[in-house]
């Protein structure tokens, strides 16, 4: 019989669903081979927008690592913004056609000057340049009294909504706080009103006590299989120090989280043969002052499924694999050119 | 400048992206043809477990219209379900690692004996056979009282996840409400407790007043893109008559919904060369008895796009098409076979 699990930080149900359960092994061969493949001999394109010498045809660069023309790190406009940064949000509408003005930023980070680049097989130097460049984006960003939330997001390969090959992620800043946030708030809020404690940090004390769904941990960083993980092969990295929002990130945290990050994803990359992922980063509200309950954290979604009747129309989930079996697996996982 | 729309009855907020906005007919373009085309020479496989001489290869068989070997619709347990029908919803976990044995029901409607049948292309008294199915499965499965919900859907084509080409929607009884009803039911309650009045039925009566994204309405139902349309050419269709949960549906409603499922979908499937899509049907929890703020609906979603890091990372919605412009292109569609 399957079990419905909950999670207690995000409110989400999950059907995990043992009786159809399919082994780790056989998400390989379910995939479609139309991945992302890194191949070193191309790592220039003529017709990429968001390789180095086509600098002209992005919108305006906002910020940069490096020289104009040898940059590490390069944030544009999102040429095709949801957002953009002009006026004030104005409300409009009554109670049930409420609408907001559309201010807000849609920035592009361009992770790496090389096409094919990608964070499971880049040094984690050259990964902790990017969360690095993350930090300072959402520093930045976060001082615009307009700005409600940042979402700090990643869409890698075809079925996770890549529309460009060229390593990059995206900030949306939005004027409203995004449902899913608030949901986590409130929360989070009502936890520490019972119980005077962080959620996020006593889940991390009871997975790491429960340790089955852990994947690995560091001096400041643990990655794990959430308990009620939505998805297969769903992971969850948070900062052991409780900080509410990523701009609080510290340099020597920037490092561990960059070695953390970059041996998740080579292990997905490893031992699922480079799937389709989303990861987002999620913080507290800009504005909030009282931080004693939220924690930010990275959340990564491998895109094996697809999302169904059933999702779409409950926003419950049935997850095929155990969320033990898939930090087992991923534990098992070697990672061959993990350089520190 | 794009604009930010709220639902308030299913409290989303939607990216309304104007300047990235497509026209309509981009979404036949866009689309690979990998859809389910109807092709009335293959009107039965051998290898379909759903075809008419195959009804040993389904699980048992809990309801039919028609008789043994001369079936219109028939309705068999899932071979692989998410929910069994055996035992109690028992709690177990602490607070936050809550789990809920497996309990419920999922059961498969087949709509029709033919292969390659579509609601967009049955005569209407066939869909009308779908829907008293569905009201009938509905009926008798809301009376166990280990059902806390019930979520009616249907995936149509390759990209809402369909795994086999017959036509079926599958029936799902949870044991506990799911977040996309309890978080309706909340907002629908505290509306009624504001202003006395289903928020369902206000929204008819101003959408009704608005006039510019209804799509058709006829005695018994409205079908329209809603204001704040998470999807391009997302459709709700209202019954005019509150009613909360849909094995309330009288008769003669029944012929009038059919009327209007097959016109909208058969608008999709003429204006947007047979898009996948999902649809849903919405009821009120099952152990709910004061219903005078809910109403039962449904929800139509065509497939059009990949949901990415944004949308899976905020809970937030990125739509580059107007509601008002899809509801115009939709009633222009000119549906040939329409027969009642």
């Amino acid at each position: 019989m399957s079990k419905i699990r909950h999670n207690a930080i995000s409110g989400d149900w999950v059907i995990v669903a043992t009786d159809r359960a399919k082994k780790p092994n056989a998400f390989k061969g379910d995939r479609a081979k139309t991945q992302i493949e890194p191949h070193l001999e191309h790592q220039h394109r003529a017709d990429c927008p968001f390789c180095p010498g086509n600098e002209a045809q992005t919108a305006a660069e906002s910020d940069r690592f490096g020289d104009e023309n040898h940059w590490r790190v390069r944030v544009v406009q999102n040429r095709y913004p949801a957002l953009s940064p002009t006026g004030e949000p104005i409300r409009s509408g009554d109670r049930l056609f409420r609408t907001v003005s559309g201010v807000g930023f849609h920035e592009v980070i361009i992770e790496h000057p090389h096409h094919h680049a990608t964070i499971a097989r880049l040094p984690v130097a050259e990964v902790a340049e990017i969360l690095r460049m993350y930090r300072q984006r959402y520093a930045r960003i976060r001082t615009d009294p307009r700005v409600a939330a940042i979402v700090l997001y990643k869409n890698h390969g075809k079925e996770s909504g890549a529309s460009l090959v060229h390593p990059h992620s995206q900030l949306i800043a939005t004027p409203i706080v995004p449902p899913q946030i608030r949901q986590r708030t409130r929360a989070a809020i009502e936890f520490f009103e019972e119980t005077g404690e962080c959620i996020f940090c006593r889940t991390l004390t009871e997975e790491l006590a429960a340790a089955d769904r852990i994947l690995l941990e560091n001096d400041r960083f643990v990655a794990f299989v959430p308990h009620a993980a939505l998805f297969p092969f769903q992971v969850w990295i948070f900062p052991r120090r409780h900080t509410s929002s990523f701009d609080q990130i510290a340099d020597r945290e920037i490092v561990d989280l960059a070695t953390t990050l970059k041996t998740v994803l080579a292990k997905l990359d490893t031992g699922l043969d480079n799937p389709a992922y989303n990861y987002t980063i999620r913080s507290i509200p800009t504005g909030d002052r009282h931080t004693d309950y939220f924690h930010w954290y990275v959340d990564i979604i491998p895109r094996l499924g697809i999302l169904a009747g059933f999702e779409l129309g409950s926003g419950m989930f049935v997850n095929s694999t155990l969320p033990e079996e898939n930090a087992a697996f991923l534990r098992e996982v070697r990672v061959a050119d993990l350089d520190s």
